[in-house]
């Protein structure tokens, strides 16, 4: 029989009766003729009160243990999901991650899955199971031990098992009913796509755009996956949700598919840093090596043999990024008048697989937001994606004008 | 290095500071040389909250589903422990049923333990680990699900260690400072004892005394686990608590050790049954085909061929007794009048082992019941225990009048 794999969200698993709404599409789909496997995740809410007592309990804690604390939210969604298909007279079982077993590296926390193997479960299909419910987000470690693969893993677990299982598609149900060309809590003229190519969807989804996790839209794209993003709260057709799949398969598509933005974004400028070779490297190694993930960098043009060098970092992260550029500092390999830190930046994008073969589409941006009198910080670009830095006051107003501008409210 | 088995219940880990009151008292075993075994229960409520769900969702829950759901509240512990020792510098790990593996049969949600290699935690200490966590109650079928071990089975967790460990100790930290002669709660006399034998901790746990689980103790007595009871509440030394052990090691005892009573008790009576051979068992077989857990048994004199049995089983399996009795009444296999259930009434039993050696003990107590006017009912006896069905109203009554008879609030 044909597999197919669908995932639910916290907030779609909250209570039972939302189990058991879940279960009855799941339902529809085995009365299809598909072999259905299902991902959950921990009721919503469960996953931070676990967190909440690991902080609470040790500050710098054991992964290990973590992974064994907040991994046990979703054995009890798994469990009961696989129960309220019984009740429904569909066969059913859950697994947990280290009985199926999905195998990670040790990387406790934000363990990567190694494999998959398919022979268990398959087994049990072979039986006449039509049901195999899987504890998302959790796995098992070489060692024995149990690992979580990081936040929104239940994504990445629901697409591994798609790929390991040669399933026909990847449905994830969650508490919005797709992809939209931006966030429509801001901009009440964002459209649903029916499609989204994959590179697309990665931007977007790396972006903040939180409907899927990045790693788990890599994965689909690596192994070629059908990825459905639907609601658990609208009934549903075959064609309702945003399906996320490789170019080849959307026939026509906007220049621009959509347009994401992050609040969660801080400018730091390093004032007046001697420009020589070899210099941004210390820089950002000393970053990385501080934990802190840098997006956007920009140096400026070099005066006198000095320059300024600015980089963005998430907000939460700027503590780190000056505590570590003031350990090398102070050790005496870098020199630098002055570190400021803006957080009062935002960052929009706009994404697109037609801006490779299409020319303009930066300089159409820079002039839509030039005649909203918006200031440019920071540029950055991709094949597919340009991105800049503006004062956080303006970007609703900048979201707003790229989507009328590019048209994201007519389909291609 | 000598171990010890620590378990803690519900009410001892019921938050993050009790879980740290009771991690001290481990460390404090561990700074007199001890590896520890320490077995936890779920945070108390949340178990109940599991089997709610469970409940909910399935009433006729497939056990395999139940096991993997209820079993989670006792890995969120395990792991709050493991990490609350590591940040008092105690090394320390948790280990799930399965990691360990203790290894159950497949009668889920009530598996019976069939073994615990201890190599995977002994190889540990010997790495310098002080301290495993194991999370209670529950372990692995050979089939590979999880399994649980019934109510209370923490306990049987914790005295199964102690034997596969050869541990010096298996110490109970309960919510209960000891073993009472009685219920303090009804009976404020009641003093608490410093030993008692297997034997009668048995009969009491039996007999409602909820301080143990019974199969814990049937455990302990075949493999000679000295078994200490004491509150996680108050500071201890080592003589606290109630020590259960071997009779050999008590030096002087009351003939009576205990009163023990029980208010979930039903009085059956099938009137005008056929007095021939065999009909016992029918009646018997009947009723443990079908759930039942026939306590007392009594059958009055014949008349004319025609007698009544009395038996006593819990007050909630009336329905279930009443249900048995009808089917094979219905397939001819038995005939009676009227079947009548008193659900009004309570169980009063004197425990001791001294009563092997010294007689009168019966009708001590039968005496003591009459001069208060109190009518006996049922009356069971085994070499160690005198148990007696009564009117419910009466029990505290009889409680405290056995009490003082038998002079149970001054040590032997």
């Amino acid at each position: 029989m044909p597999t197919l794999v669908m995932k639910f969200g916290g907030t779609s698993v909250a209570n039972l009766d939302r189990i058991r709404r879940a279960a009855k599409r799941v339902g529809v789909e085995v009365a299809k003729g598909y072999d259905v496997i299902v991902i959950v995740s921990a009721m919503s809410g469960k996953t931070n009160e676990l967190v909440g007592w690991v902080n609470e309990t040790s500050p710098l804690y054991d992964a290990r243990e973590y992974d064994a604390v907040v991994s046990s939210g979703e054995n009890v969604t798994a469990g009961l999901m696989a129960l309220t298909l019984q009740e429904m007279d569909v066969p059913a079982r859950s697994w947990q991650g280290w009985q199926v077993p999905l195998i990670t590296t040790s990387a406790h926390s934000q363990a990567r899955i190694e494999e998959i193997p398919p022979e268990n479960i398959n087994a049990k299909f072979a039986e006449g199971m039509r049901v195999a419910v899987i504890a998302g987000f959790q796995g098992i470690s070489p060692e024995g031990r149990i690992t979580t693969l990081g936040r929104g893993g239940s994504d990445t677990t629901a697409v591994a098992f798609a790929a390991a299982f040669g399933a026909e598609r990847c449905d994830i149900y969650t508490d919005v009913d797709g992809v939209y060309t931006t966030d429509p809590r801001i901009c009440d003229k964002a459209r649903k796509l029916d499609k989204i190519a994959f590179e697309e969807m990665l931007e977007l989804a790396s972006l903040g755009a939180k409907v899927l996790q990045t790693r788990s839209v890599e994965l689909a794209m690596r192994y070629k996956v059908k990825l459905r993003v639907l609601s658990s709260f609208e009934e549903q057709s075959d064609e309702a949700g945003t399906l996320v799949c490789d170019e080849e398969e959307i026939m026509e598509s906007n220049v621009v598919a959509g347009v994401a933005y992050s609040r969660d974004e801080a400018q730091m400028t390093l004032i007046s840093v001697a420009d020589r070779p070899g210099i941004a490297a210390i820089i950002f190694t000393a970053l990385s090596e501080g934990g802190v993930n840098v997006d956007m960098i920009v140096q400026n043009i070099s005066e006198e043999g000095r320059t300024d060098m600015t980089f963005s970092c998430p907000t939460d992260q700027v503590t780190r990024a000056e505590k570590a550029l003031l350990e090398i500092k102070d050790a005496g390999e870098l020199n630098y008048a002055e570190l400021d830190a803006d957080t009062n930046v935002a960052k929009v994008s706009v994404v697109g697989i037609g801006m490779r073969s299409q020319s303009g589409v930066a300089a159409k941006m820079f002039k839509v937001l030039s005649d909203e009198g918006i200031n440019i910080k920071v540029i950055t670009t991709s094949e597919i994606k340009i991105s800049v830095l503006i004062d956080r006051k303006y970007m609703e107003l900048a979201v707003q004008a790229l989507h009328d501008a590019f048209e994201l409210d007519k389909a291609a």
